[in-house]
């Protein structure tokens, strides 16, 4: 039996008494992660409030209690959270950083602007971390998504048909150790590596265009649909915010790795988030790709 | 006085006694070091013969004594190397690894192909020294593309009209950082940083498309030719064999730095290749890029 039968059984989990809970903000960027955590909450019974920084990403949240913010109004942004009554927030999707030349702060932003651009000049965890903090600071409290949806970290677990082969294994190994050092680095949370080599090291492009552009390599190096080589490795960084940003997967995360001729994709067990499991298993299957989680709690 | 001024006072070297010097040859690969080497080591009057993997590559050394090699025909390679009296060995521009799997190897390449196997699985490093020392056992010594064109490697200096500001130093100095990590786990030797912030780190797909990768990024992150943020560093691996394989840049690499919004290129002084250097300034000063060496010997 494969871990997703195993799954499929263990998921009418119990709802969590979510009356006393206080009111639940949303800090939104793209992906489909917002969405299932948005619907997932109000399931719950909780209040919900969304947060989106573009304004294209609103619609997605229709039927919601939603609101378009610019990064730099944080005044407003801690008055409409007071006046929400909001006691949690859930940060989810990709946010891009802002250009901060062109911010325009009002004065509570502009009190806090040198300290944010100290933590952005040493990378994307001290930014978080710096955003983190300004939110504790107002007695809110930040959760992460699984708090909210416990299925989306994943156990130690081979989730599709396919196993991993020993050779897949070793380069997951190997693909471990490099993310992990591209963690430390505050660098990525993702690497593709095939029959020992490093083909690509994810930065600010995204786990997406790093697989297209593994597609994009000389033959002899890489695999293809018909013959498949390699696989896509995906770890939380050491000292990352885990409330925050986990490496995550999704079906188009799959649809990329089938591509891109990859054997499989292997996220860390209790230290990565797959976004609507049952779709990644079934296109995973589809391709015939593996799927496993290993090597965390 | 730029660097460039001083380079060009110093240009006129004497010439090495090349008549003593063993017959030499030249493994090519892409791009435009092969042909700039071929062309000195014959200036210099040293006999030469050029080996190419890829028969699209022998057109660009018309005139040379240029033969086609199988990367698996080990054992006719070496009885031409003999037979050529080849005592000293170059090799230079970009050789991607072969399929292992579809090649055909001769009598001596069967004896060898377990102990490449082995070493490429444990990545490009490994692989390149497995090649050193086949040769090295043949009594055929490897020298460095340096030692034909002295002026490839830099010594510490600003080269262009255009300085680093004090943001593109500590942009440079994380890169650096960056870099040499990256190169200890044999990823890649270059990386860009723009703000503190890796926007791209190399693995196999090279630095052109590195750079064009950053054009794609969010122009939030990112600079623009009308507004430059951001710079490209390139060292050598810490442990990398490093009289193959240096880290190089050329007017190629200004150009797609350029298109990528970039301020400027830092390479390591003394631990990397500047090709075609006078094109190389020329073109960073047409563009208003700096091109700086740095923090080597």
């Amino acid at each position: 039996m494969t871990a997703s039968a195993a799954y499929a059984r263990r998921s009418k989990t119990v709802l969590p008494d979510t009356a006393s809970l206080p009111s639940l903000a949303l800090i939104a960027g793209s992906g489909r992660l917002p969405q299932l955590l948005a619907q997932a909450a109000r399931a719950q019974g909780r209040r919900i409030s969304v947060f989106v920084f573009d304004p294209l990403l609103a619609e997605a949240f229709s039927g919601f209690d939603t609101h378009v913010l610019n990064f730099a109004q944080v005044g407003v942004l801690m008055d409409l959270m007071k006046k929400l009554a909001i006691g949690e927030l859930v940060m989810a999707g990709k946010i891009h950083r802002p250009d901060f030349s062109k911010l325009r702060p009002d004065a509570t932003g502009m009190l806090m602007l040198p300290a944010i651009l100290a933590a952005a000049a040493r990378g994307d965890d001290a930014l978080i971390s710096a955003v983190v903090k300004i939110f504790e600071s107002r007695g809110i409290k930040i959760i992460p998504p699984e708090m909210i949806m416990q299925e989306l970290v994943p156990v130690s677990a081979q989730w599709t048909v396919r196993a991993p082969s020993a050779v897949d294994l070793i380069d997951i190994e190997k693909g471990f150790q490099v993310a992990r050092a591209l963690g430390a680095l505050d660098i990525g949370q993702g690497v593709v590596v095939a029959d020992g080599l490093v083909l690509a090291a994810e930065a600010a492009e995204g786990t997406d265009a790093m697989l297209m552009r593994v597609a994009q390599l000389p033959d002899a190096i890489r695999g293809a649909q018909s013959r498949r080589r390699g696989v896509l490795v995906k770890c939380a960084k050491p000292t990352q915010e885990r409330r925050v940003d986990l490496p995550a997967i999704g079906p188009d995360t799959v649809a990329h790795a089938d591509k891109a001729g990859l054997s499989g994709i292997a996220v860390e067990a209790g230290g990565s988030l797959i976004i609507d499991r049952d779709a990644v298993i079934a296109a995973a299957d589809r391709f015939g790709l593996f799927v496993i989680s290993t090597g965390g709690a």
